[in-house]
């Protein structure tokens, strides 16, 4: 039984076998193993979901395995976190219990978990988590922490093997663009599409305005992975010059640096950046048969307009579908 | 497979194979087709469930399908539905992506969305499930419309022909009878009962107040079966004459036609007419061995006195349970 | 099939042959019954769940049955209670329908439904559980009524028999410790420990303070069980007296007696009482070996410190885990 909490801790060969997993569950009448049969997992949503949720329990059930789940606060109780907390207030139970007897009941575990925005050491820490998989006496799947989304990854990478028709994925030139959003958003995409398309051997530019770079050690691990495949990692503060050229645009909007010193002024240079919405006029500039991603859901006319998601570049639909064959490699790793 | 959104497109091979096989169903021991085993259908509900989640999730289970079950904004976020939204509010996904993806993942979905009741050109049209439909790459069940409800339908043709022991319904007396209630209600399960039993050939009289009439699209699409049945379709304000010798008494309430232009005229003219309620001396004058049904939830003693659910008349439990026989029979169509 | 709703009305014959199947389910790879296989359960919480909900799930599953949750008011609507209800107010379905429809799709039913705490004649004559088990046509599973929580009891008689090592408990020293909270909390737990414990035959102590003495009708059943088995049964308003060479300590809050007549006064003798709190230092005074117990959820370092949680003496996790050893006897013990 294998976990899957700390992204980067995933090694090379186990990020391999993943991909060759998910792409050979996305192939009709592919046979797999036998490893998830029979096993059951808690799915745990502290934040809500459609296609993690969705994907993940059908992946199980598929497999011949059982999923529940969870969503606390609809049901269930709300969670104490802090070690040492007395609790004389709302929250009726402690994690450190709750995920102690819940590992007790299922072989696996997976957890949602998001950034709070508020408590920068707390998320760059990916504290929750990381809580939760300490409480736990068994494997814990990441179904999105404050830092990382590894089944999105492992998703969009078999997306991608999908639209180019090879495994390799060296040298295709892959931009991570930031986008406008009414709300401040959370990393673990981000962080999580760049390491994946690092690590995959593609040259990565990470499109975004000023105050708004992602989180230095992910830039780090990035760079590290890249290096190792000999491909490239720049940042770009110009859209139309980042997309000129690019085979895969990768769109994503997140919170900027500010959010935990001065919301307010985060608030602002955000709604200062709506010029950055994926038009149809910007993904022109693009190389031909690139294809525009974006994990969903995505805030149409806001983040990217109706054109090119209703267009003949977007391949969101079969990027969401490989959530589920990514799920079923998950599961099989995790049971194995 | 098939689709099952727009009730009046079942033809009628369709409709009368469904009733044979939901009745198959009904019988203990009765073998039936192989056709759900193995797939899965993903259930949206817009508005609240009882009966129509626990028999489509256990028919489905029984059959060796799988059905997830999913209640936008508790769990998982709300959609915007229009074309060209502007998405900077609340709503967080779009309706075509959201369906684009679950049709993706599951082999068929089912949705339930309400009517409006403000929306008059919405409602008419029935244009939510017709999005819906547009969205999903795949088969899509109605579990109830602004318009329609054939589920429901179902289970009550199956109720019925249990009630008088024979498929055939034609020519027995059946009554659409108009019921008070506190709030005001849709149209789908009337609409589908005048459907169901002017198709089945029986001769229906629609009781109710002046305001009260039912869409005149669907009064005519019944006149056009009960003409091809050479049976009647009758209207009436005078409910203790339409009670006389009637074999089936069907009770429901629904919105007048003033909800549209004038909400709390509809209100008014609602609320004075609590002399509808369905009283054991109103049931009396029915004909012997005469069957009172109620699709339920039902508010007693506002719709209907206890002393006519409770008593020997009504068969509301048994029609509810055909539900669960209907679903199966719809499963397999669905997915033949 | 059997119903398991008046925790008393269990004989003694069926008490012991649960235990003894609960403990049969604990030890891996062993065989049971299967008497649950292709059966149907559908779990509905008027109150929220975390063990109760995933261990009858999980256990369902594993025994190759199927079980569906349902919450009122979260995705269905809420239920009215009373006879004769006039249903012109919010509720949407009388409970009488609801149930009497679910048992017709399910096999059994559960059902959990809290004490009120303010309707005293309702909470001490189980008066909510008994109107579902009288609507509905089958058997019905009382995951946790006014008055008892039978899936509790079993698996701590499970629990229990495993941290001694053999089944028979007669003789143990077991102390039911009230301790604080700061909220008014149901007896149904404190009721089914103190049942569970008598009828082992363990010598028991319910510490309490002046003002918390536990249902007099149940202290009677308690007390006849003690006397069948030779046990003692006493009661002791000095905690530190009651711990000295305990073997076992369930540690428990409830309300106290003026919570029907006077809320605020029950507040305050609660809160005079945080002494009674369960701390490393009480638990000194055991015996060597000796268990502490809590069905959980549980407010850390309100109730009990940390230190007694996260120490050796502390079973609460296995105590937790032994609900699923116990939903299976349960399980096969109502559909055999």
């Amino acid at each position: 039984m294998h976990s899957l909490t700390h992204w980067p801790a995933v090694s090379d060969d186990d990020w391999n076998a993943l991909r060759e997993a998910a792409r050979r569950h996305q192939q009709a009448g592919a046979t797999w193993t036998d490893d998830a049969r029979g096993h059951s997992i808690g799915l745990v949503f502290f934040n809500p979901s459609l296609r993690t949720r969705c994907s993940m329990e059908l992946a199980a059930h598929q497999l011949g395995a059982h999923a529940t789940t969870l969503t606390p606060g609809s049901g269930t109780w709300d969670f104490a976190w802090n070690d040492g907390a007395v609790m004389d207030g709302s929250e009726a139970e402690h994690v450190r219990d709750a995920f102690g007897v819940l590992s007790r009941y299922y072989d696996a575990l997976g957890v949602r978990v998001f950034a709070s925005l508020s408590d920068r050491e707390q998320d760059e820490s990916d504290a929750l988590i990381r809580m939760v998989a300490d409480a736990a006496d068994g494997p814990v799947v990441n179904l999105e922490s404050a830092r990382y989304h590894p089944c999105q990854a492992l998703g969009d990478a078999t997306a991608l093997a999908a639209h180019f028709g090879k495994e390799d994925l060296g040298g295709k030139r892959f931009v991570l663009s930031w986008a406008p959003h009414p709300k401040p958003l959370p990393r673990a995409v981000p962080h999580s599409a760049l390491l994946m398309a690092a690590r995959c051997g593609m040259d990565v530019t990470v499109a975004r305005p000023d105050g708004f770079a992602l989180d230095d050690g992910v830039m780090e691990q990035a760079r590290t992975y890249a290096d190792a495949q000999g491909a490239s990692l720049t940042e770009s503060a110009d859209p139309d010059a980042a997309f000129s050229d690019a085979e895969v645009i990768y769109a994503k909007s997140w919170a900027g640096n500010a959010i935990y010193d001065s919301p307010g002024a985060e608030a602002d240079q955000r709604a200062a950046r709506g010029d950055w919405k994926i038009t149809a006029d910007r993904m022109a500039r693009t190389a031909s048969g690139a294809a525009f991603m974006h994990c969903l859901p995505v805030r149409r006319n806001v983040v990217v307009d109706d054109a090119v998601l209703d267009g003949p570049q977007s391949i969101h639909l079969p990027q969401a579908e490989c959530r589920l064959h990514a799920q079923k490699a998950i599961l099989e790793h995790v049971f194995a």
